[in-house]
């Protein structure tokens, strides 16, 4: 397979005020088609880095793919230097000029005689729209190194993203012929470890030693994905046919499941935007009342455009006054039994579908710390209610982790919960 | 200045799997001593890659730091790449060797030959201790390259971190007396945009073209550091000026000022932290009532351990009929005036310090998007109360930006004018 080398160009990475967001998003999508980065450099933007990096790693069949260098000021180097390195001169492409002109005057501003080397392209090359700015794309293979193709890509992530995947990256697959990405399916569980998840699929796997398995370990949730080369006989067969005695395994625990070959979907979901669709689905309405969590899962549901089909509101009772004044739990639970406690929450459910008139409560009551702990209510103990009109069931954990990790797990928790009960 | 070539070890690095923190780490800090990283290579961990890299950039007076490959496995091959790059052969050192040994006893877990590699340090060279793994980092000369430093550091963040700014680091900046960092102070506005600030800065800097500023932009804050070098004269009193006429020319928009130079600091804060201090310091308490915010505001509020003391809770009005039924908003000003209007954050700010007894209470109504907006009344359009028992005040905003960046605008707005009510 082709070696492909990565140039970053800019000041700003290796003087730390910004971490590099390229490499990552490269490598990812090359892994996805069986090829991977063999090396990546980082160099400052100024005369002649550029040129010796390259040199470098110009060799048959390498790809060298540089970001960055591409704007129209002096110190925008790339262009020259990919020019010097491969002795490919540089040519202006009267479309491209054209196309810079058009663009400037839409932004009613003046085009500068600098931009006018935005509008040089490699002669024996062409070069990559760009939607999101005016740094053209370059892309050519350099006559002395059969097979060996250069791409300069812009270095702003919202130009450089778009042109890899939908321009670049096809270009690349189409001139080298490599195979197609391998087929997978996506689990996401939650409640679940990651042993446990292992545990039960390895029987699954052990006939097939050539799927792979690789897990994404989240607060409280786990991301599985199995995955089979395309090629590979029955793959989507096999493949589904895993997930779905999966699926079985963990009958409450599996939350999204997101297969590759699908056509036309949309991408894998978050926790809450199942619960969303699902309460959209059945035509219902959630409510929450949240002590510990302060306001998270709330925070979570509204994030989504459009929740306010679905999600009501609720009431944050950090305080016991507002757990009796608003959520109508009595003097008497909160003294016997303290704030965090089962009758509380059961109260605090029932409290939040009373005020609301929701067809769903939630309520979450605990001890996220550092503070607060006792022998008996330790830090980490979280009391979760969910309820209807039917009734309301009360669920005890003791989460590990710290405050932020303890509040995050309940809020999954109490999700994951509710999505079992509409099941 | 001596260049300073950065080695990152690791296929996961390569392949997509994780994201370099390392280079940020090592150039922010590099940075402070006026040090820069002049490059950065990304290699595979194979035979060959490492000693082949460092051995381009051996040089007198370059300083080379590696990262990972420093374990005791067959595929960490970063000490015998640099003993042959280097022809700086390789030693067990008895007492790393004891000390390892211990190490694992402490665990429980047998030593294997394998681990015997890690007590392997160079010729003429010395180790770091590693307080947070088994790979101790390694630090020698190789005499055929005069004033050359070579430095090997394990690879996880948790053992890197500590490793380069307590040992490292400070090795570096005695070797080659590298000078102090400069003395800065950091200033955080709320509410202000870059170019107003920088407006009414410059006039105060023209006289001091040596001083540094620069600006880190977030949702609706920016922080602005001012820097000089230690060594210039009076940079504390010059830094200290300017900072304190600034905060006169912005009196309600600083709302933390962080100098460098003052002994036993905590770490700079959050705009919650310093509302959370400040109510406390009062002796008084917050609730919120949170439509488009939808929770943002009070799960920031409860991030911080201890908020119980400050912060009551709130009503995440959602729906409409939460307003009226938990908040006491009537139902004609909703008719009349909308949810999103003058008239409901003023009732809602009422409604919640009623419900809650609170001295201060926060109501925020808008229209985060992407639908929902009207030509009246635009996606972005957010009212915004703020109230005590003297009285409400409610003001109006038009904030830019998607879903997210609208409820995150309007939180810290509402954040920072309460600042400024309890000036």
């Amino acid at each position: 397979m082709n070696p492909i080398h990565l140039i970053l160009i800019g000041d700003e990475l290796l003087s730390g005020k910004r971490r590099d967001l390229h490499l990552q998003t490269i490598a990812q999508s090359l892994a996805l088609h069986g090829a991977r980065v063999a090396s990546c450099e980082i160099i400052h933007d100024q005369a002649g880095e550029e040129e010796a990096c390259v040199r470098r790693y110009l060799a048959p069949g390498a790809v060298i793919v540089t970001t960055g260098g591409l704007g129209p000021t002096l110190d925008d180097l790339t262009r020259e230097g990919l020019s010097k390195a491969t002795g490919v001169g540089l040519r202006e492409e009267p479309e491209l000029w054209e196309d810079l002109r058009h663009r400037y005057e839409r932004m009613g501003r003046p085009i500068s005689s600098s931009n006018r080397s935005q509008a040089l392209v490699p002669e024996h090359g062409t070069w990559f729209h760009n939607d999101h700015g005016t740094a053209p794309g370059l892309v050519f293979e350099p006559p002395d190194w059969p097979d060996c193709t250069v791409i300069a890509l812009p270095g702003p992530p919202r130009e450089l993203n778009p042109m890899w995947h939908e321009q670049a990256l096809p270009y690349l697959i189409h001139r080298y012929q490599w195979p197609s990405p391998p087929h997978s399916i996506l689990l996401r569980f939650a409640q679940m470890g990651e042993s446990s998840i292992d545990e039960k699929m390895r029987p699954l796997l052990a006939p097939y030693p050539e799927i792979e398995l690789s897990s994404l370990i989240r607060v409280a949730r786990v991301d599985v994905t199995i995955s089979l080369p395309a090629e590979y006989p029955r793959a989507v067969e096999i493949l589904t046919e895993i997930a779905d005695r999966t699926e079985v395994l963990f009958p409450e625990y599996v939350y999204e499941r997101w297969d590759s070959f699908r056509e036309g979907q949309l991408p894998a979901r978050e926790l809450e935007e199942v619960v969303s669709q699902r309460l959209r689905h059945r035509g219902e309405k959630l409510a929450v009342a949240e002590s510990c969590t302060g306001g998270l899962l709330s925070s979570w549901m509204t994030e989504i455009a459009g929740s306010s089909d679905i999600f009501l509101g609720g009431v944050v009772s950090y305080d016991n006054r507002l757990k009796q004044d608003l959520l109508g739990v009595p003097a008497e639970t909160l003294e016997h039994h303290g704030a965090v406690s089962e009758e509380t929450v059961r109260c605090m459910a029932h409290g939040i579908l009373e005020a609301t008139g929701a067809d769903w409560g939630i309520s979450i009551s605990g001890i996220a710390g550092p503070g607060g702990g006792t022998s008996d209510k330790p830090v980490g103990l979280v009391w979760i209610g969910i309820g209807n009109k039917p009734g309301i069931e009360t669920h005890r954990y003791e989460f590990p982790g710290d405050r932020d990790a303890v509040r995050e797990r309940a809020a999954v928790t109490a999700l994951s919960r509710l999505l079992q009960k509409m099941a």
